[in-house]
């Protein structure tokens, strides 16, 4: 089993499933994947859906890592005027072998240019301000996720579910993605192209 | 729009998504629905995934709550013995409108003796095991949740979003909960006898 290292970017008003789908189902791996969360300064981050989370990193002390996970929230309204995570982001996807973002995480991946000249997609609802945050960006509408290398970004919140078990079982195979679906009982809309809040 | 509290239990080695997907669907209400977390003693608990989350009040502190709901989790295993957390189980529940149960937190509920010759279902890996917990329940082993007077139990983990939304309609309307499915872009599995994990 290969080891991996995800850390999940947290900040002031994220959206909670954007986190903890994709935690829930990449936690349920064998203990060799290994998640941390790191945010601006270290400690407490408040959900928008007033979750208190602990971040375990600070950005200055950013372990290395293999996968970068950002989640969106209305906190990305914010965050999209924030250099210091901006430049954060565009260092740490430069250094990561994977690049995950659920909803309008895209929008923070596409202000820091790790999504200039790429396909992604992103929350549908907020569409259209997404775009504004990355016009190099070739936007898709209509997918659950977009795969360009090794980037993948998802729809909204819950399809962030749906691209995590699409990359376990990139990663691990079919036997353990299944074990996860399982697990969790969790109804796996495996079609990136089945979007039907598009 | 109705006011509401809901308290969710936390314990060490909840399951992620048996607590982030139902306050993902609840906290997507407008402000007159409330989420605290309440765990033996405040502070941060931390999740079978390694998350640590905050729990703002203790047992001996709980307020006044509209809702309780319990999640699942490997945790549940010891938590069945803790006699303290049993009898604040029972305590709670008999005060509220309403008890939520996802994955094996209905082993809990039925420890405490809340479920006693009521119909339940919980999680399909753990079921024989949920079942030794409450040899006088009624146990439905497929079923998406299961809905008895004022008791709503739900299956393994996902199945706590389809509960919620199904709640989320029974109080507040399908106006509403359509909302809450377009801002998640969750696929929402809206019956529960739909169990394709049974």
């Amino acid at each position: 089993m290969k080891a991996f290292i995800m850390g999940v970017l947290l900040f002031s008003n994220f959206e909670s499933l954007d986190v903890f789908g994709p935690v829930e189902m990449f936690g349920s791996l064998p203990e060799r994947f290994k998640i941390i969360f790191i945010a601006e300064k270290k400690g407490l981050v408040k959900s928008a859906q007033n979750v208190l989370v602990k971040a375990d990193f600070a950005f200055k002390n950013t372990p290395r890592l293999d996968i970068l996970l950002i989640p969106g929230g209305i906190g990305t309204r914010k965050e999209v005027r924030n250099k210091n995570l901006l430049k954060w982001i565009n260092a740490t996807s430069n250094k990561t072998k994977l690049i995950l973002s659920v909803c309008t995480g895209s929008a923070l991946l596409a202000k820091a240019h790790i999504l200039d000249y790429h396909h992604a997609t992103s929350n549908k609802l907020a569409f259209d301000w997404v775009k504004l945050q990355g016009p190099n960006v070739q936007w898709i509408r209509k997918a659950r996720w977009v795969e360009d290398g090794k980037i993948i970004t998802s729809s909204g919140v819950a399809a962030g579910m749906d691209m995590s078990l699409y990359v376990i079982k990139k990663l691990y195979g079919e036997k353990i993605s299944n074990e996860v679906i399982k697990n969790t009982e969790y109804i796996w809309n495996n079609n990136p192209n089945n979007d039907v809040f598009a």
